[in-house]
């Protein structure tokens, strides 16, 4: 097909993995362009978004997509025909996108103010967060991956934030309960795809420290 | 094909009259359902969407789907083969979902902060709530709809806050500056789909009034 396909990302950005793991399960090669965040943005990432300035941005053939949802939808309707991310079902798949606007909103939203609060003032968040993990436990039941037998697009959208649960537990001293969450985090961690792009659990707490520093709140 | 289809939702809401519009346009039959938002929610929409508890709820043989964008996705999905809602072209198709998402958080958000706040205090809010309705209209640019010739998902995701916007003015003491967005905005009112279901100015600035004094802000 000649696709030239250039990925800005940041290598501890969550939203990033997301975006490698289904280039990966497509197996889609790509040329990876890691930014500096913490100090200047490139030129070609303020370019390529420059409504929202963020990562990750997929430049497919000179155009670019952003927001990591939006981009794991594009990449399963262009390489289609390769490992399927979203179910068929048109319910299936209004389930998976409802979850991931859970998990982005009620989990990752409270986690991070969490994580960059005063976490003595935050009780309300914690119990929330506890509670919201739950739930997604909850949608994942008994079974071994978020869709059924098959890793998916839910699993894609959850599993970069795996290797943070032990951050959240630590910088927010409270205790998570989701041993299924666990199990099947492990799961996820035997493919390829996963285990290439996660964060290490102590790169991602160092990270936190020092971003905690950086901007007053420890 | 014994489609039994339900809607609950609550007259004001702009998400609720987007799965109106899409409804219409595709000429799905469906049972619509009121919801008592101020006072107390039925059993059917707590039992339907007992994650947030929210409207518009479509509730399809049985089975529920929530979120506004979710519900349209799926719309779209199910009943294919009548008026197609979003592009074909992954590329175009990114392209809306990226903007409906900008126009909820960066516009809707903003503009919520200032119907709902201390007004005098959001300098910030107001100067954002210009330049980002000015960023959808360069979107729409010379286009008689967002998606080009025809009426779309975007289109749909946008019209039902059109009517806001003299209540975003009123109410923030401001002026918004899109000609542009206003001619579109006449243009889809000529669609029964539309002006059937679109609140009226005064209705939406009563019910602004009201909700103010009901929350304490004026």
């Amino acid at each position: 097909m000649g696709d030239e396909v250039v990925l800005l990302g940041y290598h501890l950005s969550m939203f990033v993995v997301r975006v490698k793991i289904a280039l990966g399960e497509k197996g889609v090669k790509y040329e990876y362009k890691e930014e500096d965040l913490l100090n200047t943005k490139s030129a070609l990432l303020l370019q390529m978004n420059p409504v929202h300035k963020k990562v990750p941005v997929l430049i497919h053939n000179g155009k670019p997509i952003s927001e990591s949802r939006i981009i794991l939808e594009y990449i399963d309707e262009v390489w289609k025909d390769q490992t399927p991310l979203l179910p068929t079902d048109p319910y299936q798949k209004a389930h998976a996108r409802f979850w991931v606007d859970f998990f982005d909103n009620k989990v990752h939203e409270v986690a991070k103010k969490i994580w960059t609060g005063k976490v003595d003032e935050l009780e309300k968040e914690k119990k929330e967060l506890i509670e919201n993990l739950k739930k997604i436990e909850e949608v994942l039941g008994e079974k071994p991956y978020f869709g059924g037998n098959t890793f998916g697009f839910l699993d894609i959208a959850i599993i970069p934030f795996y290797k943070w649960f032990s951050t959240y537990e630590k910088v927010g001293n409270l205790k998570l309960e989701c041993p299924k969450l666990v199990e099947w985090g492990n799961r996820c961690l035997k493919r390829e795809s996963v285990s290439k792009f996660l964060s290490e659990e102590k790169d991602v707490y160092e990270f936190v420290k020092m971003y905690r520093k950086l901007i007053g709140v420890d």
